[in-house]
């Protein structure tokens, strides 16, 4: 079981994880997807839920990201102070088989009363920065369950700060009074650029989160437009935290997220391309795994 | 079964009721409080469920308000347009059982593209005013679920704007990341006063909620701070939305909320006086059932 005969990834969040076995050259061999989030497994599990993973992917050694270095997880994987790069990851792996499996810490980073963590999406960022997806100086969004805005300098994340859009949008459509006008589908459009606009322009969030049902319920809007603009309210809102200056954005992650942050940023008059999240983090994985092959 | 031999005044919201037995000077006789919120209740339900009222409070004529005249209530009660008193609503009452129980409309108002409706608050702001709690020109906060800033003007509910502010609150600290940190109990204090100084100040509340765990988790922040912070954080956001101009502020609703609420104001150097929100419901009961005794 060495390293050059190729490796298992795992990007292991909270609810789910999807595993890639990488051949010698590095090439994507095979990959699962599963509901198996850390969550999921019981205290002491971990041994038996890699086992699982080595039958379905193959006897290989493993990388893993994510939540599954986090004080949920198998192992607390100490995160790396910002401003860090994939030198700082490499030096902090933790080892939970000697040689043959590594928990990818996340990064930290404060700054007087300001501070902020990521696990699993360092990976991601530092694998386009590596790859020459993103350059060296570069303001990145990651959206996601916890929507990230990310410094890059000098070509390692330098600051970041995180904003709860996709948690609070998931809260308000699965608990929430709202919750059956925002079943619907969510395209970028006209409903969602209105969002945008008034997330970005105003500064009452939360009360015009019930205006949407109110304006339904008085005849003011329609139910199907509601679920397109409350997102795109929240997204509005977020970009004041993230878009504060000059610049285009690179936006990585899942591709059905990506299209709309970027549609939001290009609302503004921004320009934003769009980085699939997996292929930053299969060159993450690459990366961090080529000093062992 | 007269009204002059008395009557019971029933809150029944999504959630809970509450009803009130008045005797024939008005005085209060008996009370009762249980979970069985409209939402509790199978469609035709109702007439049975008024039916265990009369058989726990008396066989009296009833006065229903709150989401019971919503359309997930027993039959729909059109809001009355604001601006509107106590007038608009008897005049919209909708008999159930004809000459013996009667539901009290909502309000709605509409300006331009806003739009905002309540129901449940109008009876006890009405109340208030009635029994000079409050005056003819008043700014008041009625914090709940939704927590409402309505201005009266001329003795009427003039304008108003909900904000999400308590069920926002409920959702974090029921089902999101930060649930483990948001269970402790909430005082006014130093992290309640810190939390209300951000939200005031900043424009950052979706990001600002994740820095509490973050704080927590780099050791930057106490987590036995972190639910005073939030409900500080989220009051002082909403504070933006309501207290937009000069003047004192009467806070009515439950006494637990309204301390908050009120405490919040204060230290924004604002005076704020609490008014039991049970009291002005009961005042506007007995304001509303005075044509029919």
């Amino acid at each position: 079981m060495r390293w050059a005969e190729g490796f298992i990834a795992v990007d292991w969040g909270t609810t789910n994880r999807r595993g890639y076995r990488l051949g010698p050259s590095g090439r994507l061999e095979d990959r699962m997807e599963d509901d198996k989030g850390v969550l999921s497994v019981a205290a002491g599990g971990f041994p038996a839920a890699i086992a699982r993973i080595r039958e379905r992917l193959g006897d290989l050694p493993l990388l893993l990201a994510g939540m599954i270095g986090s004080n949920r997880g198998w192992r607390e994987a100490p995160y790396a102070p910002a401003p860090a790069g994939l030198e700082e990851l490499a030096e902090r792996l933790v080892w939970v088989e000697p040689g043959r499996a590594a928990i990818v810490p996340g990064i930290s980073w404060t700054a007087g009363d300001a501070a902020d963590v990521m696990r699993g999406e360092e990976i991601q960022i530092l694998g386009a920065l590596a790859d020459g997806m993103v350059g060296e100086e570069e303001r990145i969004c990651h959206p996601g369950t916890h929507n990230k805005w990310i410094r890059v300098e000098k070509g390692r994340i330098a600051s970041f700060r995180t904003v709860m859009t996709g948690e609070l949008f998931s809260l308000l459509k699965e608990h929430s009074i709202l919750a059956d006008l925002l079943a619907g589908p969510i395209e970028p459009g006209p409903a969602f650029e209105a969002g945008v606009r008034h997330g970005r322009a105003h500064d009452d969030l939360t009360a015009e989160l019930f205006s949407i049902r109110a304006r339904v319920l008085l005849g003011k809007a329609k139910s199907e437009d509601a679920a397109a603009y409350a997102s795109g309210l929240l997204i509005g809102y977020d970009l004041k935290t993230g878009l504060d200056g000059p610049g285009d954005v690179a936006v990585i992650g899942r591709p059905d997220l990506t299209r709309l942050f970027a549609a939001a940023i290009r609302s503004c008059g921004r320009r934003a391309r769009e980085i699939d999240g997996e292929a930053a983090f299969l060159a993450g994985a690459r990366h961090l795994a080529e000093p062992m092959r």
